[in-house]
């Protein structure tokens, strides 16, 4: 029986990037909608859980993706919502590929570093920052400060983080490199999980940190998020500070991608969203 | 060769439920396309008839979808005259599952039951009806009265079947529970064809026939369309009444319209359409 | 692993032809996007180019189709100045059908047949005229005129041609059947490359040449572009001129269209355009 996927998209028009990893992650037909909202997804679903009966459910799933994070939440609801009790199939919800980058760099973060009492600054407070922050909260970190070139966003944000997952996240500022130089000051931890090319963290601001032990950087495109990384950078060391850059990071994405995907289709009552692929994506690590 | 499908929807998105049926059929690839009207349908005709030739055309076929079932015939008839004689390949029309579904009513209804000089009433008289009404007089039912809210409407709607497929449907108009008893009070088969969550057969009306033997009902989402069935009954007897509910009517439905598509692949000239479906619903109840 | 194509069609709705053929060149998988311009592309291409990593990457591949074909031309610049030097993928441009055909065009025309030296006339100024006026220069015809009903344009084309491929093509205007009968006069080829169901080459215009050798026309609906082609026609002969039909060049556009879609999985890097797809047409006509 073939593996087949819905494809959810909020953007008008459905992924490419998403369709072709889940092609490689096993799916041998995709059905994919672009323009989705919480308003025209149910007969979608009931297309999904109609057709395939007991025991053949489980080779049916929904993922659902597109660049509006919070729109693509509202589906990931509506979907829930079109199930009946146990007539329902796996769903993953990746929008922006946000879960799975967090998930990639918090793994990354922790090759062989134990993240337990460190103090991390993830600089961009947006879905990939604040999962990121999730996830090292959870791992044990003593203190997570989300920042964004303003501080009552990063209010708001931490105060939603709070009301969603009862974590507690320290809001920041980095309107300025004085702002992140102090915020680099004591940490252990520099996450960059800003817009691609932007410069956040110049080499000044984390070389007169005297804790810094890892730095992370999500950005391909020049210039980079931090100074003095390198894309390809994989656990480098220079001036005593381990670096992930974003390819690195990215290939790790990938195999959490694709092994969420393929996971989708051992039952057919998984919820993969921010809070379940983080799971995978240890799983996927510690093979 | 790839069995390929060329999904035409009137519906501005192609239906999923359909799709994933196609697959399960037998279909490698499909070419989806909604929105489709008489108008615009030409060039995917050709784009299937032009691009594999002679014996490999039977591996092409059709399906015409959507909830609008008058659009859906309009793009039939728009495909078959995109043909060029026997350069053609096989198509079904199956507009919201009217046809399929109408075809697993009509087969359940006789499931060891001679409808031969039959009474029946159907209720709802939309393309579900009309074509069980069909069936069920092709099969030798004495007398079908199809009804709905409006007389007026019944008497257009069996006005048209009369000119379509030169049958004889009586007219009739469902606008209270007494006009329902009314109409079951010497039917020997009740049909309840209507919209979703509504009731139009309280357990009043059709408990006080002495002549009812069977009753069915496609509406699988509470209120059902009758009341005392339930969504599981498949010939379950209950008051010297045998029941079929939704889902003993929508599992055979799927076996139909599995079965339609995959014999599209049979040959490169069939026209799967209300008249000639029910016969594979009859082969694969015979089968 | 499966084989990818991204399909990019300037058209609101992807080709249906495009894909179906696709298919039979041993393509797995489809994700089509229709509405494809220069501007909304880049995340399409991205999603093709990142998803597989080096040797991998020649199992994904673009198609670029539409039926304007200048639109899809910068389409094609802005899929190349998305990939990032060697992170490529291969790509094929054939709006409107228009390389494929004028390559059959060609190779039919060739067909035992020595184009060196003679004096060919191609009516119908389109992309399919151009592209076979460049194809049988390259291959070494004394004289190309191209023609279509204004004087004005034909000057504006073939300008427009020594600009981008630095041959020399004679602008000539077809609006009477004695400016037809004029040009063919002297000429020994002779192709149709007009709108369908016009014809523009009288009886009277070509059996009064005495020069005459080839006469090729792409159109397959009656009337034909030639008075007295048949569309079967393949190298007949009658009154001492060859002959060939819409359905002979288009049996070989299928085989260069599919060869070159297949070819396009040998390596990661190919550009498959009007400049190149005539060499795939010449392999498959030596194989």
């Amino acid at each position: 029986m073939k593996k087949l996927l819905l494809h959810l998209d909020t953007d008008l028009v459905a992924s490419t990037f998403d369709q072709a990893v889940a092609y490689d992650a096993g799916v041998d037909n995709i059905i994919a909608h672009g323009g989705a909202t919480r308003d025209n997804v149910t007969a979608h679903v009931h297309g999904m859980i109609f057709t395939r009966g007991g025991k053949n459910l489980k080779n049916s799933a929904i993922f659902i993706g597109g660049s509006n994070v919070p729109a693509s939440d509202l589906v990931g609801q509506a979907v829930k919502k079109a199930f009946f009790g146990p007539v329902r199939v796996s769903v993953m919800l990746d929008p922006n590929g946000s879960n799975t980058t967090a998930a990639a760099i918090a793994r990354k973060v922790m090759t062989n570093y134990d993240i337990t009492g460190k103090n991390v600054v993830i600089m961009g407070a947006g879905p990939v920052g604040q999962r990121t922050a999730l996830y090292l909260i959870k791992e044990g970190a003593a203190k997570v400060t989300l920042t964004c070139r303003s501080m009552e966003r990063s209010k708001a944000t931490v105060a939603q983080m709070k009301k969603a997952y009862d974590v507690d996240v320290v809001p920041g500022e980095t309107r300025s490199d004085e702002a992140v130089q102090a915020l680099l000051k004591d940490a252990h931890v520099a996450i960059a999980a800003g817009p691609a090319g932007v410069c956040i963290v110049p080499k000044s601001s984390w070389a007169s940190s005297k804790t810094l032990e890892v730095i992370a950087d999500v950005n391909a495109v020049p210039p980079l998020g931090v100074e003095g990384i390198e894309v390809m950078d994989n656990g480098e060391q220079r001036d005593g500070v381990r670096f992930y850059g974003a390819i690195a990071i990215g290939n790790f994405k990938m195999k959490v991608h694709r092994g969420a995907i393929a996971s989708l289709f051992d039952s057919n009552d998984l919820f993969l969203d921010e809070t379940t692929i983080y799971d995978i994506a240890c799983k996927i690590d510690n093979a």
